[in-house]
């Protein structure tokens, strides 16, 4: 690989400024930790007060090391890092970590000691990692450049990493390397980014996609400066069928000050990370026993592996708790085929259970060729993914060679849960069984991994939706009123129903065509809000009531706001349909253009019920929406009632989301209520916003 | 303690009838136990087979054995129990415990067999638990007679017990009890329930509520057969200020198979087992590990604790992931005050954080001094219930000294969490800290523990709401139109708003008199579907709108359902309110009466946002009912828009549930919709419902 971050991972050699012979201070640890694991490359301590730290012969200053330099390490203070980096790269050193903090999150000065920084790099082309950072280690070469003791203290490592770590803090970065390196995962980088002032957490992604030595990154996130390289690296790690574990800071919205549009209030941050999370096949951690854990199942990843659980137990209770909880993870247990049925019922007594659970009984565990008969049925039957054995103790110790044996013997993946303490552990992890202490956590690891291999599968090959390019005449100058907002979508293929008139006489003319009754509303690029503003007449029911009208919401519209440009009304028809939805595309500041959909109306924002995706999607994309959300049942002929035009509403949501991909001038395109029909009748755009980035209105 | 279950859970002598000399069979195993242990009453081993077992002498048979015997385990074949109960009775033993499974859970047979058992119980007034159980241990007293061999595996327990296990399967038992010794819980009893022929789950609850050995129970309950003494032991517990800690199997609702009114499609089995959790201060657990984790914080109940917890850590991004996590877990993290936030930034850097969470920073743990102090200011300070401190393995080593110090010295709960491999963890718990390994796990037990804490103080003293003797005048006779349900719940203070009217003139007369618009409902007790029937006219504006609606409803409803009778329309005047309820009180078959609060309409059904009390509530329960809804929001002024009349709902909410009280022939009573009006206006009831036990309908 010829990444450019190649030097600062992995380093050909070292040289460390600010070397101490003390491996309790920053100078010393990393010396200590190359000497100590045997690091191949060339390690050069500088400092002045040194001849020799750690065995190794000191340098007085960097100038004066004789070989080329890979990496430069800076143990020094954040006044002196600069001067450091322009020595370090005259002096033909290709990349630094800078560990010192006082610089942005330390107030003016340190913002001004940044910059500086940035300008540098940015000038000498140099690679600097940090500032404000803990460092790195790559434990297939023992290249340690973190001030970290964990390495010291957590248990050695001895076969190749295949994980890294990723973190924006470096205090996550040793605590889950230290409860991960107990559950013996192999590590390959350990990459603290600190304040990532020339680097970001998505160029380091990016790095680790590529690396051949990692398959399995767990991330810490706080927040990410460059969205679009972030989606880019994951969409290379779903490529080469790598997985990132990530742990988001920030559980509940912060939600944004100034909300402008419905839409904006619904995307909130956190959810658009979710969103991005589940169509990048990011699986979402949300402690560290459990990132340690979803890693260690991933380790497993060869193996096949999906949704659809065997739960093979010999208590029906035990069997019964386990169920529930996979089954309100999201995982299935399939009732399993009548033949896989006989082949239990060969062996387990009358008061067990074939079905699924299956409850072998405590008896069965002194039948050992049963239990083999039994899981390598289990083990090739087509209608489950995945087997879970969840046998507490000694009564996993009497079944272990028999698990064993047929974990070794079929791709599948077993797990094993033992709440007890048995003896087998390893030797189950030993032919690849992964094996648990608990129900609560094997199952928060479980259902992510399952449902992440399913959507591995699923996705295996396709490519993200491509952008419908956009025809010449879309172009729309913004702001603009609704009339206009419904032509520009129609551009996208949302067709508009409504008729845009001048005057009375046109209103009626327009009414009469349509078929009454109708609705009027006022048009008007510095009104959007028209109900608030008196500009809305609904179920018109002749002409007569449709002139009276049109001069009441004028009337009315002047009033409310005096120096409103008003444009005349939209005349529509009033329809029934079987649901109203709100359809917007926003710019997540993050992500970029990102779709909301959820049902029309205020209890929408109280139960949260909304599904969001980066932009673009596709047809299939928008119903996975759409069934996402919680009153998708209503969508879908709830009780008795009919169902609605799914795909005219998927029809509808794609083109919202290209109208804001092809209309940059946009920040915000809002469909609300999109009327949704009875199946094969449509949708009708019932009220239809475009706000062009940062405006501010007349609107009171 | 004299409950009458004390022969059984605290014998002082036991016969083992089917003794064996092979400790791995279940005739051996208690011997093993019990002389392993050292249980100091008497032991009477029953097989002609022997001549001495495990040391002891054995008998022929339960006649000869010269003394009286408080306890017979019975490890003989299902066919041969009832015989051997009734030589057991004629010998003067006080109770049995049958292991032998072939009962009531086998088939016919063993049903016969089962009533059989109960049958002698019964008229014998001998005491037997079980069948199909996996017996008893009285660990203060090594009163062993399960067949267990967990008790042999499991680390030894020098202290009392004060922990006590309640389940109703023998396998969920021995693991439960396997995963909280490893954590060295003290443990009273062991107690599997298995069939519950004669002695169920309640009743054991009721003798640990009044045992003095046991202070917190973990229960496992699959299903309850008696939930009025369950209700009524759980009050013991709340009065005596222990906890049960519970896990009931089935976390999704099996659904009525015929549901009659919205109310009980609402109040699913699951909903009300959480409901009466909550209720009875019972905390839920999901699974054994944290059970445990509860039970261990649960021996610290006598420190003071709440929900508002103070976090100290030394790392910024630990702090916030644990602050998002205590968060979302319902609890609180109050800013704290100034004056203790001066006592902080004493010894943290600037870039510290002395909020909360506070970050002490990686320096401070070289500062005991300071940690002493910072930790003393928030084991005093009033803002706070409860002091959690993150910091891993070394680091959280070098605080330990002044953590174990100010946690001997004040009352308040402590809790460290230490993702590392901190020495200290055992000196921690010594000085009542409580220790747990991860982030997640911590806060699975501390939150629900915490808010339990708050629940305990508040209830403190407090009373269940008494229900308000019904007036004679109260009497209905059912089934009943819907006139008559208004008018019986107008008896119990929920006023009726609506008029009855027997032909087109009065209903003109009425409208009349209430103001326009009104609407106009049929009245038959056989239609409980009015609107399906076409019996409802709305929005009507005037007298002739209500003569022609008159004729059209009558005639509708007749078409509808010939056979139906009917009796007249109700007149109700067109009203806006702020928002619709469905108000229900229902006949739960385990807990009986029980109250259902929900948002009206379809998508309280999608969202499950109803809340749950067994009845009876007061007003002040009734608002927290309301208050726990998604959408309560909404009845509380949201988005500019006018409050709700909380009190009147609340005042209707203990109406329906008072009128169902004393309505014993009721099976259902519900409101839907309950119109709230805005505050200060009351309510309105749109529909009512009363459902006699066991009505079918002529409505097709």
């Amino acid at each position: 690989m010829t990444h450019r971050l190649e030097p600062l991972l992995n380093p050909a050699s070292i040289a460390l400024i600010g070397a101490s012979d003390n491996a309790g201070r920053i100078g010393g640890l990393p010396l200590d930790l190359l000497t100590r694991f045997g690091y191949a490359g060339h390690v050069y301590p500088v400092n002045p007060k040194y001849q020799e730290v750690f065995g190794l012969r000191c340098w007085p200053d960097i100038e004066s090391v004789p070989q080329s330099v890979d990496l430069a390490v800076l143990a020094i203070g954040a006044g002196e890092v600069t001067p450091m980096l322009r020595r370090c790269h005259a002096h033909g050193v290709r990349a630094a970590i800078v560990y010192a903090a006082g610089f942005a999150e330390a107030g003016e000065e340190g913002t001004r000691l940044q910059r500086e920084l940035e300008e540098f790099s940015a000038a000498s082309g140099m690679l600097v990692a940090g500032p404000n950072c803990m460092g790195f280690a790559n434990l297939n070469t023992q290249a340690h450049t973190a001030f970290a003791s964990v390495f010291k203290t957590a248990p050695m490592q001895q076969e190749p990493g295949i994980v890294s770590l990723l973190t924006q803090s470096g205090n996550v970065c040793a605590a889950v390397y230290a409860l991960a390196r107990r559950q013996g995962l192999p590590f390959s980088q350990f990459i603290n980014t600190g304040n990532e002032a020339c680097i970001d957490f998505s160029e380091y992604l990016e790095y680790l996609a590529r690396d051949e030595h990692t398959e399995i990154v767990l991330g810490y996130i706080e927040q990410l400066r460059d969205g679009g390289r972030f989606v880019q690296a994951c969409r290379e790690l779903q490529r080469r069928g790598k997985l990132l574990i990530a742990l988001k800071a920030g559980a509940t919205d912060k939600g944004a000050q100034a909300v402008r549009s419905h839409t904006s209030a619904l995307a909130g941050d956190r959810r658009v990370y979710g969103a991005a999370f589940r169509q990048l096949d990011v699986i979402e951690a949300h402690d560290f026993a459990q990132m340690a854990q979803l890693a260690y199942l991933a380790t497993l990843r060869h193996r096949s592996a999906g949704r659809r659980v065997a739960v093979l137990t010999m208590s029906g209770a035990l069997g019964a708790i386990l169920a529930d909880r996979c089954i309100v993870a999201g995982l299935e247990l399939p009732e399993l085929p009548a033949e896989l049925q006989q082949v239990l019922r060969g062996g387990i007594p009358d008061y067990g259970m074939v079905g699924n659970p299956v409850d072998v009984t405590g008896n069965v565990v002194n039948d050992p060729g049963f239990v083999r008969a039994a899981l390598g049925a289990l083990a090739t039957s087509e209608a489950v993914d995945a087997v879970v054995v969840y046998a507490p103790g000694y009564m996993l110790d009497r079944m272990a060679d028999a698990l064993a044996e047929v974990a070794r013997a079929h791709p599948r993946l077993f797990a094993a849960i033992d709440t007890g303490a048995a003896q087998c552990r390893q030797a189950l992890r030993d032919a690849g069984v992964a094996v648990f202490d608990d129900i609560g956590l094997a199952v928060s690891a479980l259902a992510p991994f399952l449902l992440w291999c399913d959507a591995r599968r699923q996705r295996n090959g396709k490519e993200p939706a491509a952008l419908v390019e956009a025809d010449a005449q879309a172009a729309i100058a913004l702001p603009c009123h609704e009339a206009a907002a419904r032509a520009h979508l129609q551009h996208f293929g949302l067709a508009d129903t409504s008729r845009h008139a001048r005057d009375a006489d046109q209103a009626v003319a327009q009414a009469d065509a349509l078929g009454y009754p109708v609705a009027l509303k006022i048009v008007s690029a510095d009104l959007p809000h028209k109900t608030e503003a008196g500009g809305v007449a609904l179920q018109l029911g002749d002409a007569d009531a449709v002139r009276n009208a049109y001069d009441r919401v004028v009337a009315a519209a002047a009033r409310h706001a005096p120096r409103a440009r008003l444009d005349g009304v939209l005349v529509q028809r009033m329809e029934r349909g079987v649901a109203e939805l709100i359809v917007g595309a926003t710019r997540d500041p993050v992500f970029g253009p990102v779709l909301t959909v959820g049902l029309g109306g205020v209890l929408t924002e109280l139960y949260q019920d909304t599904a969001h995706r980066l932009l673009p999607i596709d047809a299939a994309e928008a119903e996975a929406m759409l069934r996402e959300l919680k009153v998708f049942p209503l969508l879908d002929g709830y009780r008795g009632k009919p169902k609605a035009d799914l795909a005219a509403a998927c029809r509808a949501m794609v083109a919202v989301g290209q109208a804001l991909l092809a209309t940059p001038q946009a920040a915000e395109i809002e469909v609300n209520p999109l009327l949704v029909k009875e199946a094969g009748q449509g949708v009708a755009v019932l009220d239809a916003l475009i706000l062009p980035i940062s405006q501010s209105f007349i609107d009171p």
